[in-house]
């Protein structure tokens, strides 16, 4: 790491806090928590502010034709751009700081460049990307995947949501061409930044305020299928019994324990599960699961991966069960870009604060955009490490602490350079 | 019980067969096993094809109030009825005997003593009953409830199945009048006489081929709401988590314990469970489960559900979770009348086979009839002790041994009082 110093971009912290609070009412849910899918209409209303707001900062803003809302400032020297931004999609019964943060921080500290600094030397951008959850259609990475060109074919005409929806339908109803969908990859990034709350306990508890994180675990999704016997509740004994449900729950257990055993990073979750017939007085007969685990050590990984699916076949053995364990989705850990890493911490040396390094245990856009341009990604604490739920927070001081770090970098990169 | 002798009592074993088989297409599912829910179509087309039948047999048939098909044969000395029958609806997924064996069975029984015996001095009845399984709307016994003035105060209205549709649309779909309710209720019956397959492999494994039913265990169906914490599947370490779902995990594996120590016939089954968010990559927050427990002793019944509460507690005590345990419905064991079961043990007698007196763990109309008349069950093997499952099956020799039973045993009741 270089010694060069830097100086901290002031921003408006009134506005950026204020902005934070208004964008959580798009989607706000009434018992509380977000819902913002992805081309839903609180999605739409979601992109209408980030919109207006780029207009009032007087950026050049522009849809591109997956809905990812850009805004812009030209650079004197042109050539490839500088960019940050995250997602404006959220889990269902999110927080208000998921993506949010990026998105509304992004805008404050592109805005703030421009108002105190004027034009930069490298065109500056933020973006605010259309999806990132997955929590709508089966699919996820939609956003920074066009921009990649990672799209796969006929993926909008294929993917559909739990109503059947494809994603061309969906795009169809807030106004935006399916046919269009290659217009949206940029290979014109030189730099991405992502600010974004670190979703887990470590800055919390250990300190500083600031993480820059090096690596970002690969999460592996697996579907597993428990498949025993259905029965009568009242009629079959329960030594006679195949029950999928106790397998599932008994491999549950034991996924979980892997995970436990091995240790920081890796972890395993049993999100969902579904049984069939799924009556009250029936002995379930199938049931289906998904694991999602993570490692950032591509070994430490595989091993993990493999350890489930053992734990699994043995209690099906035990129990004289069928088990069947399917990959859904299998994204290999990302190392971001030194040079941008580099920046990031002047930054936060700049604000005060020798930061963390750290690995990213959640996915984020920045390791899909990594593949198109050097990514960096800088972490601010998440209270009680919460995250994808209604408590989601980050103290004010440091929503602005890490704005003004973003801000901080993106003046290096866009001014300096 | 009496030693006087009676003669077992033909039947047209093809017609039943025949029937049988042509009942099991009715609400047949494209990858195997049926679903005929109440007041769906496939539902009503098998009504139809019940009340062919009984008009082939040139009984008076009758639709009451709530959809309950009954077949009529005047006895020479009025009086209250002697009356067979079961239901002919089905879990999603069951099977083609579960119910239809007793509303084939019984029309076979009732056809046949008319055709060979003509005008029995009791009146004679069938009856198909609109529904038992619960397995549409959140209620069941619906039909036998109606008939033994059992329903609710606005029920009809109240009560839903999951798309929101009231048990009173759902009568209105099918041409019934739900301001009619109380015309359905009979006062006037005698004997209510049930055929039943087991539906357990205890006659499978034990023997012999008819079981007598003196008992039907209670029914116990409660929900369990597990509340933890939700939080992301990637940050959040496994050691900080509050995950809902292993501790639906480890009590549902502790409920099974329980029932299985207390040995037979104790039951206790998850049948379903549904997690919030419900997304692959969010730690579950929230899980409820619902328990089917049963047993044929009422201070046993009661220890169940008291052990299954406490199990739960401990989990939820030991895991930093709060649990919340209610009771969906609680119906006690019903003891069935010993003066009909004396008649149907003549009548195994008659076929050559000393019975079984049995307990059953499932639940029947005959439990909810008993309030309102005399009731006997009689049981004949599933093989494999399967049910509520597409391979649920009885020989057919079984079927009809069962039937001829049945007839026999309504002979006695209808001609020989």
């Amino acid at each position: 790491m270089s010694t060069r110093t830097v100086e901290l971009v002031e921003i408006d912290e009134r506005r950026l806090l204020r902005r934070l609070d208004d964008l959580a009412q798009r989607g706000a849910l009434p018992g509380g928590g977000l819902y913002r899918p992805l081309y839903s209409s609180a999605w739409a209303s979601a992109m209408e502010l980030v919109s207006a707001w780029l207009k009032e900062g007087e950026l050049f803003v522009r849809r591109d034709a997956v809905g990812n809302v850009w805004g812009r400032v030209e650079g004197s020297r042109g050539g490839r751009a500088v960019v940050t931004g995250s997602h404006i999609d959220t889990v269902r019964g999110g927080g208000a700081l998921d993506g949010a943060l990026g998105v509304v921080a992004g805008i404050e500290a592109v805005a703030s460049l421009w108002e105190r600094y004027g034009r930069p030397t490298r065109i500056l951008e933020c973006v605010a990307i259309c999806e990132e959850e997955g929590s709508r259609f089966n699919t996820n990475f939609w956003g920074s995947r066009a921009i990649a060109d990672r799209l796969e074919p006929n993926e909008a005409e294929r993917v559909r949501d739990p109503d059947g929806v494809t994603l061309a339908d969906g795009m169809r109803a807030v106004g935006l061409d399916p046919s269009n969908l290659a217009s949206a990859v940029r290979r014109d990034i030189d730099m991405f930044v992502e600010l974004h709350i670190e979703q887990g306990p470590i800055l919390e508890d250990h300190g500083p305020r600031l993480g820059v994180v090096t690596t970002i675990a690969g999460s592996a999704h697996l579907e597993i299928v428990v498949r025993g016997q259905a029965d009568h509740a009242g009629a079959m004994a329960m030594t006679r019994r195949r029950d999928a449900m106790l397998g599932a729950a008994t491999m549950a257990l034991a996924i979980a324990d892997v995970a436990t055993k091995m240790g920081h990073p890796a972890v395993a979750t049993i999100g969902t599960i579904a049984l069939e017939p799924a009556q009250v007085n029936v002995v379930p007969g199938v049931a289906r699961f998904t694991v999602d685990t993570r490692h950032s050590e591509p070994a430490r990984r595989t091993e993990l991966i493999t350890q489930i699916g053992d734990a699994c076949r043995t209690v099906a053995r035990e129990r004289g069960l069928d088990v069947e364990i399917r990959s859904l989705r299998d994204r290999p850990p990302v190392t971001l870009s030194p040079r941008v890493a580099d920046v990031l911490r002047r930054a936060c040396f700049a604000a005060g604060i020798p930061p963390r390094d750290m690995t990213s245990g959640a996915g984020h856009d920045a390791q899909v955009l990594s593949a198109a341009a050097n990514v960096g990604m800088l972490f601010v604490p998440s209270i009680g490490g919460r995250s994808h739920c209604p408590e989601e927070a980050t103290a004010a001081e440091d929503v602005v602490l890490g704005t003004r770090a973003l801000a901080t970098a993106l003046h290096e990169l866009a001014y300096q350079a």
